[in-house]
């Protein structure tokens, strides 16, 4: 099979022109949990400080997504807001400031970028100022110290990811538009919406309305869970008469059993959640959803690894018209496995087998679905604990127990 | 926590020096797999021709194991040989030679473990050559032609590793030998013993007496299993009065439903064993017990990433008295769970939890075990097969079906 | 442990008077699958000429429920219409008529009833005539034929039960309701509502209007799904400002797997059904639950054997006061146990082990839920099918494909 | 469908003239664990003392079983030595003494038999007596109390059944040879051998060598693995170049998770089986695979309930030339759901569909498999248990801990 190099995309064109010209826009991956896996993050505060400590880890990364097929390289600042990187005491101030971490995460973005065809998008993601109740001005100016920094570095466009309310994401996409660059925003929410209610389809509106151009879901729920509630959004505009692209980066676990803040509270979250890790063929499945749900920009978030993100290029090359570079090392639907010596395997090199495979666990003693924990907090009861008015676990867990079944 | 800094371990001694004091040798991960995920191996020929084609890429995943807390890297030379890179035609002969490849393997591992306390092992494994009858010598020189590499940039030892039967490996092992280095042999048998029927105890007892002074097992079983194994070769080894120092390097992931050939046989091979992944609370648990068996270099094979590798670091650190480099970024047991803003949350921050955690699929649709595909092939089928005496699969099929349930 | 019997019920009460003076009545388990596995009802037609065939297997399947604690004995006259009889080929007109086969199981249940406390329950159930578009005055002459019989055996009151469309179950209540006697009606539907759409709130409504003093569900879901459309109907009721005892006899099945027809569309149904019986313990949650929700009539129906009711019975006994003569032979949460030779089983002898248990299915090579067959039936595509206006099923198939997932 | 009345069988031959013919003799089912369900026995003790308290629902199962097509009905004795019946005071003296309960359950056996193809054989099993080292004399002298009433009654032949244990199997044998009739022998042992560890095969030759002419295994273990310890029976008596029937009656509940005390160690016994019981094609696959082992005496133990029986009786009808009586009420591979009204449950019509079903449990909470309870107890431990010389469980726990994985 011929790789068949997409000549088009030498001129680099910017976020909003390619999908205003119906281009599909490949995202990257998850980098927490890559990285954790590969020594570099840690698990728990997930802060990027290994763009200044191990530059090289973070290149190597960047790397692999764009060889399989990313478009878009976010800088690796999530949780790099300067009160993220404090609280969590997961860096000498004086060494490795929150300044040198967002401008070494731009360095190596656009170091890889200019290897191929892709586009530098800054990012900002929730704050502990906003969940610390503090006031507008106060977390407008922290996501305006990561901006700062995305201009001196002249990133192509701006993405805010990860909120869990859909009021913080307006105040960042507020602050990112001051910028003049296009915003993406995504929230990490379910079909239940966000926590203080909001549904998918009301966010959506707010966001655009805020000066979003595309919007979409990030993280914390699985693909399926992931592209219902896109679609809730794309309803939401379209009974807005609003217009804007749709953006999807899901997990790339199965959380079917998830409540209304998603994995976080599975049991298995952070460290067990591998039985639950995505086939290459459940996202090539995902990623023909997504395009038939009308998303163009299709990433992916947390356990997508560069093998997912070429499953997005490999299932929607025949829309795109060529396969991403990675695609040299890997027969779509298996097919280099048609010269094995055994027949057995051979039998495995084509597209109805692996379409169709459930696979097994190899864990006859684990079950197929777990109990969230968490009481599926509300606003009101993350509140109470940040005020402290509940003293013990007991009392809140009392307080919210009977909503719950 | 400090991380304690082992400073004996800057004297560089070799394999068997470390062995006989006592020590544990850590060894690193799987590479083919690894690096089929990050877009630099094609799953099927699983050649190593990366070592070329992208160093950069095989050199990250060197650090990242040296970082996690190995203390062999293996040059990444698996399907190395002549005969099995251009039966694979995975290379243009005048570019990318055998020569190249194992040269630049030698080279990669060299420099990344100079950056710490790490010893290079020249690995060979199972040829093409064998499986297709040739004669002694003629298998013999393939490997020879990787001994030459591997003398010339001067490795520090040397393994035989992935060998399904023990003649071959026996052969390997000989030549090996003809260097005056340590050499290791590792099979890629379960408890039923190697492709002939030769059982483990046999094979420990017969390379030991071929001149390897390390046994054990590597790839297709899981890590319970393989250590199963290596229990049976310790016996033999011990009715035959026979001294070895035993090595076992598994797959990261379950496999109880294996037959003889092991996980080749699944359905999910290669591309849907994700949810058969090994937690790192498994490979705690495979550490502690193949220490517990007497095994000392205790390491990992496909499926085993860098995070597998430090939890074997992790596990043995009391034996060891240091922590891994990696571990900066890892709290013991969930231990960096415990400042999370959710209670729930925080309760994971404990080893008693983890432990016993059953991790669910999130897989409702999908069995715990396979039925393996293939027939329990021995080596008379294998040999009808290359000979080509039965025309059809059918046939094979139906001449092997009988013996199985 | 001491069996109180209750000496109050000697005064045997009409079942509103008990209904009403605030006291759970406890219905019986399923006939039809009871009988069948048994070898005296047929799968598919379901029907119930037993009680003229093999009258001796009826009686004991009805003593076995007195003795578990029933209060309700119905009639085993499940699809024991006219047209259904006839319609199924299922007896020799001249012989057993379908007269007949409703005397005898009038007769057969008020033998056994008097040998407890026990009222008898003439019950009628959907008809083919509904199902192929009759006209009113037909449909409900079906019924007043059973009616008939159920007068002349003067039953203590009636139960319209297994209906799927609220139109055809307000017809049977307006018939029943002829008689002068309390009418129980229940539908087989889930919480998404009737075939036709009408939701669970407003089946109830509609149905205490026509007649019915006790309203509920029965069949095609498990208990938690049917707790979960009877709390609706409870609601509707509240909102409607309507007042009637409420009533549940669900399946004795695992069913999370259902869509809106229920059970019958699970490819298990109905000869692989067994890996999802439910436990005694099950059973004793389900009781609870129904009791918390203001429910007094609680049965069972579909895989609801002796041993289920006699649950039922045993977790409400607190509430009642005694324990049903089954219980003589059953040790409260195990508690026979406790006697064993081996320290382990004896452990078992305690209400929390029985409690938290999660049962292995022994199937490792089995899924734990299953993709039902069928389009999700709608009114239109059972017309359609009816009318054989869709020649072919691919063409119905390809009518309603669309609408699912 | 014609089912084909076997007139020969009405000449009614003893049951070594039957199987010495080659004739296929289907044995009963579960009596304890069916009338469990059904209200009579109480678990945990597992006496019989329904014959004398419910003589109905003893002849009502024996009914059912023959009905389903067993040729043998088994007298409900089990457990019914005085040494059991005392032990576990589940009978006032006075009243319901060990010679009543034997001599109803002979009456009730016998009457149901006469009503159509079947012998009466009085049964015997392990005895206290026997677990707390009685002498031989006694122990044989609690087997001759029953076999009185045996031969009072005339029996057609003898079975000793659910030995752990040889040699008291042996005994029962010697005893029940004393009355001239035929006696077979079954023990509720696995692959693994008694409790002694006398191998299958060994307890076979001596069973026969005792004077058993049928023998094999029942209770205790699932059909599949209850066929592999009758298969090395088999390999034993022919090692021994001795001559004798087989036969097997294994559990109706799938237990691959068994360690060698069977059933009893699973943490789901006896309360929480449901999961893992066979559908009627399990049981269809087990009588097949029996036959082609040479198995003729075919039935089944604990679970197995009159569907089971018939589904013995369906799947070896090509063999035997004629149907049961049960097989009125039931279409060969479902085909009773061909005239269905859904096109997708016709479609359920056939063999194929019902041989390839994977059931699922609809639990997805659940767990495939059970780590047994238990510390594979010897004989030695037991003996310790016995002479109290372990003052607490943990002792003995510590004492036998060390041996299990």
């Amino acid at each position: 099979r011929t790789v068949i190099v997409n000549l088009f995309s030498c001129f680099l064109q910017g976020i909003l022109e390619r999908l205003d010209a119906g281009e599909i826009v490949i995202g990257d991956g998850g980098f927490v949990f890559a990285l954790e896996k590969r020594g570099y993050v840690k698990a728990g505060p997930w802060t990027p400080e290994a763009t200044v400590e191990h530059p090289e880890a973070v290149r190597q990364l960047h790397r692999e997504f764009l060889r399989a097929g990313s478009n878009v390289l976010q800088t690796f600042t999530f949780y790099a807001s300067e009160d993220k990187l404090e609280n969590r005491g997961n860096y000498v101030a004086e060494k490795i400031t929150c300044h040198k971490v967002n401008e070494a995460a731009c360095d190596i973005a656009s170091e890889v970028a200019n290897e191929g065809d892709a586009l530098v998008a800054g990012g900002v993601s929730q704050t502990p100022s906003y969940l610390s109740c503090k006031e507008k001005t106060e977390v407008k100016a922290v996501f305006r110290k990561q901006l700062d920094v995305f201009m001196t570095k002249n990133v192509d466009f701006l993405i805010a990811e990860y909120f869990e309310h859909v009021e913080e994401a307006i105040w960042a996409v507020e602050v990112l538009k001051e910028s003049g660059k296009p915003v993406a925003a995504t929230m990490c929410i379910g079909p239940e919406g966000d926590m203080h209610g909001v549904s998918p389809g009301q966010c959506a509106v707010q966001l655009v309305k805020a000066g979003a151009s595309i919007v979409g879901v990030n993280c914390h729920f699985d693909p399926e869970t992931s592209l219902e509630t896109v679609r809730l959004m794309k309803e939401g505009l379209q009974a807005a008469k609003l217009k804007a692209h749709l953006m999807c980066q899901p997990l790339a676990f199965h959380t079917p059993d998830c409540e209304k803040q998603g994995f976080i509270d599975l049991p298995e979250f952070p460290f067990g959640l591998e039985p639950r890790i995505a086939t290459r063929w459940d996202i090539q499945k995902y990623a023909r959803k997504a395009y038939d749900l009308g998303i163009r920009f299709i990433g992916g978030c947390c356990g997508f690894e560069p093998y997912h993100i070429r499953a997005i290029a490999e299932e929607l090359a025949p829309e795109r018209g060529f396969l991403p570079e990675a695609s040299e090392k890997h027969g779509s639907w298996g097919d280099n496995l048609s010269m094995h010596t055994k027949p057995w395997v051979r039998a495995r090199a084509r597209k109805e087998y692996w379409e169709n495979l459930k696979p097994a666990s190899g864990r006859p003693y684990c079950p197929c679905m777990s109990k969230p924990d968490g009481w599926g907090v509300t606003k009101g009861a993350k509140e109470l604990m940040q005020q402290k008015e509940a003293t013990t676990e007991q009392q809140l867990k009392d307080l919210f127990q009977k909503k719950k079944f």
